[in-house]
């Protein structure tokens, strides 16, 4: 196919196209006058993968490369492939806790590493992560949060689980390699978003006594609760 | 005490103090002279519950002020205060998807809500973005993701259940609705940390077989895989 065509069948624009081809995030068409080149499949699947790299994932350009370098080497188990692209990935920034909280997190940290055998190195940027956000909640005073995180990590192993087998069954490794990006960026928002939707059903089952919550405990509260009210239905409506 | 000793006890500043005095984000303390006044426990707790409103869960100042009236008023249940804490936390932005993609993606959420009993209604802004979410899948050509939605549903669901016990826990209003806030949006970023780190891990299972990647087929790679090269631990060594 002709430019023309590798534009209207990938979605992206002529010049976005050619800004590609410059910076070597898409090979080179097939030569057939001094001004035209032939595209083919491999360059719509190859566009499809740098737009999700950029655009859903968030990636710089050079860690595109980095993730195509990946893919197109012999040398790359999937495994390695994927790791590349998540690397790439931005994480969110682990601010300042102080000394005390960090110790106190990195402990609670390998602790769940041992336990579950993820083979994660403890030195990597996500344990590195892990910390900064268990510190964030010692230095906040909710520390205690700590003794759900087990409950958290089940959670996230079973849906990993059923994210990797979804993006397994992909066709080829650039399919897979988009999935991943996709599966993760979208996936952490659908998460986020499932979670409160949970939230506002579960608290309306443990708080919407219709009793009112100022100066009372929550555990007097909950034995009261007569559920005779319960017109409540979510918390955005 | 003294507004240098609640600034001290809070670790907010004095000059912050007497902004949210002014803004009435605060109550005032009880007047001993007319340049003085008298603090008590009830400001730190409720400077707590403002900063974590504010810097942690990243509501304007009119949301805060309309969570603070629910937390004073005698009329809300706990369930009232969650849900108008909820509706301040920022949620993804939905982007446009075409009109055919949200109406799947609409279908695929109401057979959801149906199935889970979730007390949510069908306009409320979680609904909204979790379609907007769905559609975006559809769009990217990754409609078939949410074939594992009822497993991420199933985590949000157990994660629910074990943040609400949480913060059920805490001693008074105001500490719970300061649980809610630190908890939904450290634990949103802790469950996206725990969810790449099992990546790692399943990633790490199913693919790293050391073969190559290219051009080869995942379930083919599947069976062949020896297990022979186990040197990674993790992708961000």
């Amino acid at each position: 196919m002709r430019m023309a065509e590798l534009s209207r069948e990938s979605g992206v624009p002529v010049a976005t196209v050619k800004y590609y081809l410059r910076e070597g995030l898409l090979h080179p068409g097939e030569r057939t006058s001094p001004n035209q080149a032939r595209y083919d499949d491999s360059h719509v699947r190859r566009l499809r993968l740098v737009r999700a790299l950029l655009d859903v994932g968030g990636l710089s350009i050079s860690a595109v490369k980095d993730v195509l370098a990946a893919v197109d080497s012999s040398q790359s188990s999937l495994h390695d492939v994927l790791g590349v692209t998540q690397h790439g990935l931005p994480l969110a920034p682990t601010d300042a806790a102080d000394d005390q909280a960090r110790t106190w997190a990195r402990t609670r940290v390998a602790a769940l590493l041992d336990e579950r055998d993820w083979r994660c190195h403890p030195d990597s940027a996500l344990v590195e992560s892990l910390v900064g956000l268990l510190a964030t909640l010692h230095t906040l005073r909710h520390a205690d949060l700590a003794s759900v995180l087990d409950r958290y990590a089940d959670a996230a192993q079973q849906i990993a689980e059923a994210d990797l087998h979804y993006i397994a069954g992909l066709p080829d490794t650039e399919s897979i390699v988009e999935g991943a990006v996709v599966g993760t960026v979208i996936g952490d928002t659908l998460l986020a978003t499932l979670r409160r939707m949970a939230h506002a059903d579960v608290s309306a089952r443990l708080f919407d006594s219709g009793q009112p919550s100022t100066g009372q405990d929550p555990g007097e509260r909950e034995t009261q609760g007569g559920g005779e009210d319960e017109h409540h239905h979510g918390h955005r409506e």
